[in-house]
């Protein structure tokens, strides 16, 4: 081998492979543009991890003949939002347009010197267009993972192409045009730090109205009236996709700041784990009281809740009141849950519109309650809240704005899934469905060793 | 739809939901700060995640019918952790006071100008208060994490709850006190980089007194003295555990630097990695040669225990030292579990007091040997070890900080866990043992596919 | 208790454990190069859980019986890579020497000012030694868990300690030097920015020579010349190994730019996201239409072999180009695994030669035709690609990198390997593999609750 070696040309050389150019003299703005880059950049990279957070969320509430696709279909589903959101969704949210939609920048196709004019609503922050882009399609990605939440363990995969590709490029866009674009709701100043509506509201009421076109799942509710519980198959797994999604929260929340220099951002992260902290008690205390067992999976809940509500508000609002908003939210969603599960009878796996929906629209309104002016007249959004001596104004901006977006969400995402249900279906067949969607829908058990050829006749799905 | 999208008012603005109040001209200080602050929350992120590894490590290393409590339990550890460490234990670990400990800045409610007078032990870094915060909360936490283990598979709820809380508001924050808070230990020029000692020394103590306190698990120790190994249920939570462990060390260690500029905080990176390095290396080697197979379990707490090690020696020694301390670490666990587990006969599920207790007590015996004259100048605390002339000073320091502090976290951990015994009690039922804490103590399964009803009698627990 | 601490000596301090000494007044170049070092050390982390990534990845893709073994030896993989590169690896990848091998900087043992000197291919980033030293360790440490993947679940364990120490201490190292190090293919101008070539090729030529001297696993290829699928236990670890690995790859390719400042770490990262994406997308298509079933194990690899591709583009293409990249990665590797699993009859239990040989090739020609002008000038590394007119010189330049890559790691590492298997043997034996390594080479089941006693006969194996 020596020899052969001994024949290559042998050269010294010290130009390197990950060299770079050298640029002028760097100045302090440089600096400081530096830093906040650097911090969105990895704020994004928290929030791309909250991928996995969902994904094991999901796989661990649901059963095993469908985990392999629970999980897998997070990974399609950010593919699919990230080519959509650069061709298409990034544009209509931060193009200049109307109120109502962007309308310019597609595929990112901006010469430099036109990026602050392209995307104006986002001149506010002077990181690069890249790093915008990734933050926000990051931000795009959890919305869609809410929906798929709500419509688990029995849609067919073309609603995961198909929903999902206008899902990422007009609906979740235009809610996000309205309110962080320079739209309508912005003008009214409204108040949504990091996304309480323009994310988690968004996706979960799609996941509401994507649960109701399917229908229950076999078997969760009998002909009796009665309900049964369908128990997640791996609560480990539930467990770390929420610590993971709370660690990716601190991305969430924190990095919508775009800044690290200064003491805000810090501040924060501060407020969204007093309220993650305090949405984990309240709600394990309070399905404690009413269904008599400390049930982790409510407590789990409870965090996500509690994260969704804090989310609008973590920039607005003084600690205690973080604290007060995310065990308003815990507590809440214990009730959302139960009301949704068996009262009327919405078969929602994950509990997605109560999680993120209802403690979405809690966290919106919770700003008009508790907005403190000092931090209100820092951030320039919008006005003090109700308990500050800042009157109804803003609750009523707060409020309009949750009404705006469910019902466009709402009437936007029925007329798509409603489309899909009478010409290609979206529910897999009761074969499939009773099989798992791992061997039915892909081919392989996701648990080949365990679970052979999918899942088994269980008797509630008999009936 | 579009008619009803016709109505919405369309109004054209360029403020958005996420814009920031621009500030003054900036200076290099600021760029530096800002550099600074972002690095400590990053770290804050890093070690906030190792409750997840925390989750995953413990839960691999036990059954499956408490699978869900195990892990499940971090999250609620945590909740609590933040609310008590914001109201009481922050104070008290680094409020100006006595030498005993702090008392003052509850709930952080210090305006800002007086933050640098109110926690003056923290005055050294110019990191903006919620970041020194947020960074200590998630130590906290840490050594919480590690009293669980010793409590593993057969404690009631109510521990969690109430030892939890007093911990975080008492016992912590006094250890805290001493040695970063400008207390007593302090004063002598204990050298504890990032918590040997205060992390993994106190929380290993209080797990030693709740592993003494409950007793044995059902099946662990025959009435003819011979020993049952009670294997965790599932290796790749345990080795996942633990590479986010590893890596969450890294903002442990180098974030305790508080800073990011020059180039002392790669260099404890690299401390660390090459001392956990070794401690897998050798406890691999060592458990091969003394139980006849390279045990993987021990492997990982090898890894384990050399960071833990490395925690209090990171900044102080050269790289060669850590190879050696990791080493030393890995091996000194194997036996120091052996010990407990077999001669002592202590029921310590997951070897916590082995791990961070007898590691910590290397770790911080290591400095009184190991620490260099360039660095301890550098760094300004103690003298320089045995190993570089510097005598048995260094060495009698670290031996008294060790001594003291689990004295006292013995003491105060036994006094509170003995009242809880003999008033409500700190063990569950044989009956739920058997069962198991998912089913019994949650009233929900971890596996219900796999495992519907809890746990089953096995032969050894129907002794 | 009480009276014991009041014995205690009260002093008041402000020295605290973590307290370091204030340097000079700063510059606006010593703020830029803390946000450097802070980037690189940030994406170090990434890189390193990388290897959470892989150990997930592979256990779901191999069987129960071998789960805790494939997990846990990235773990010891790991601690083996960063104390033979730290002694060895490092100094002949980046010492000074010949163009063939650097020679120099052992140990890291380097003057601080000589460090510039000593690791001149490394002089053209400020950051510290320590920085740079780990970022590349957990280089490494990837190129080396690829190669396990190849011999996964038939190898014995002294194939761990020997075949990685010598893979870490001189074949990555060697082909390092050259492209990297300053060697003779950097002096062609070889376009690699972050290591399609030096980490992916390398690794996975490795592999392939590996699963080729060990033959296939018991029971995957018939007598009558017909194919097994031997699926994977566990389709949600594998889930979230590729988004952990997706997660990395963000420090992998970005962080490769060493520096935080300017416009160009976010564009690295946007190139990396969109190519994973059209990876993700066009592999399940892909694999959809060839074998008629969305199988997700092949979207998942899809996702890494886009990844692979563009990691040694990422920094010289356009947008667009990244996207066709990474598709074009996604559909060769669903066409290279099925030729090589069925038609050449190699059993590459993860697919390892496909997803980070292959197309680790096509990522390193791919800058041949599609380097933009402005990005290679930029760069200063080789010349545009065939698209931009820039005719067949790189593309040529490149071709010579893989070939001469790829010969040398296939001799090399045929020359150690063949010694090991005509020495002490490198494949345990039929009954061991049977049985599992878990039990049989661990001495525990990796899921004792589930499988007690290893794995068991199935028919195939026992033909």
């Amino acid at each position: 081998m020596k020899k052969v070696l001994a024949m290559l040309p042998l050269v010294l050389l010290s130009v390197t492979g990950q060299a770079l150019a050298a640029g002028a003299e760097p100045t302090v703005k440089d600096a400081i543009q530096a830093v906040d880059a650097l911090w969105v950049i990895v704020a994004f990279a928290l929030v791309f991890l909250m991928q996995a957070g969902f994904a094991l969320l999901e796989a661990g509430a649901t059963r095993m003949k469908n985990a392999g696709h629970i999980a897998g279909k997070n990974v399609l589903s950010f593919g699919i939002t990230t080519l959509v959101f650069w061709a298409i969704g990034f544009a209509i949210t931060f193009g200049s347009g109307n109120s109502f939609m962007g309308s310019s920048g597609w595929f990112l196709n901006v010469a430099d010197e036109q990026v602050n004019e392209v995307f104006a609503s986002l001149a506010w922050t002077d990181t690069p267009l890249a790093a915008k882009f990734l933050f926000q399609v990051v931000f795009a990605g959890v919305s869609l993972a809410i929906f798929w939440g709500g419509i688990a363990e029995r849609s067919k995969l073309i609603v995961y192409f198909v929903f999902g590709a206008i899902f990422i490029a007009l609906i979740y866009p235009i809610v996000g045009h309205w309110i962080w674009g320079g739209g309508w709701l912005a003008a009214h100043g409204k108040q949504d730090f990091a996304g309480s509506t323009v994310v988690h509201l968004t996706g979960a009421t799609a996941a509401l109205v994507g649960a109701m076109l399917l229908g229950p799942r076999i078997g969760k509710y009998n002909k009796d009236g009665s309900v049964n519980v369908i128990p997640g198959h791996n609560m480990v797994y539930s467990v770390l996709g929420v610590i993971i999604l709370w660690f990716g929260w601190f991305g969430f929340n924190a990095g919508s700041t775009m800044a690290a220099n200064g003491t805000f951002f810090p501040y924060v992260a501060l407020t969204t784990n007093l309220a993650a902290a305090a949405g984990a008690v309240a709600a394990l205390l309070t399905v404690w009281a009413v269904l008599g067992k400390p049930d982790i999976s409510y407590m789990l809940n409870g965090v996500l809740a509690a994260l969704v509500a804090i989310t609008a508000s973590c920039a607005f609002v003084k600690p205690w009141a973080a604290v007060v908003i995310g065990a308003v939210a815990g507590i809440l969603m214990v009730f959302s849950y139960l009301f949704f599960d068996r009262v009327v009878k919405v078969d929602d796996p994950v509990g997605a519109f109560s999680v993120h929906g209802v403690a979405g629209i809690w966290g919106t309104l919770s700003t008009g309650f508790f907005a403190a002016p000092d931090l209100v007249e820092k951030l320039g959004v919008g006005k003090p809240g109700l308990f500050y001596g800042g009157g109804f104004h803003q609750l009523g901006v707060q409020a309009m704005g949750v009404a705006s977006v469910f019902a466009f969400v709402f009437i936007a995402s029925f007329i798509v899934l409603y489309l899909l249900k009478v010409t290609v279906g979206i529910r897999i067949s009761r074969e499939e469905e009773i099989i798992g969607l791992d061997v039915s829908e892909h081919g392989t058990s996701g648990y080949p060793e365990q679970l052979p050829n999918g899942g088994t006749y269980t008797k509630a799905e008999a009936l």
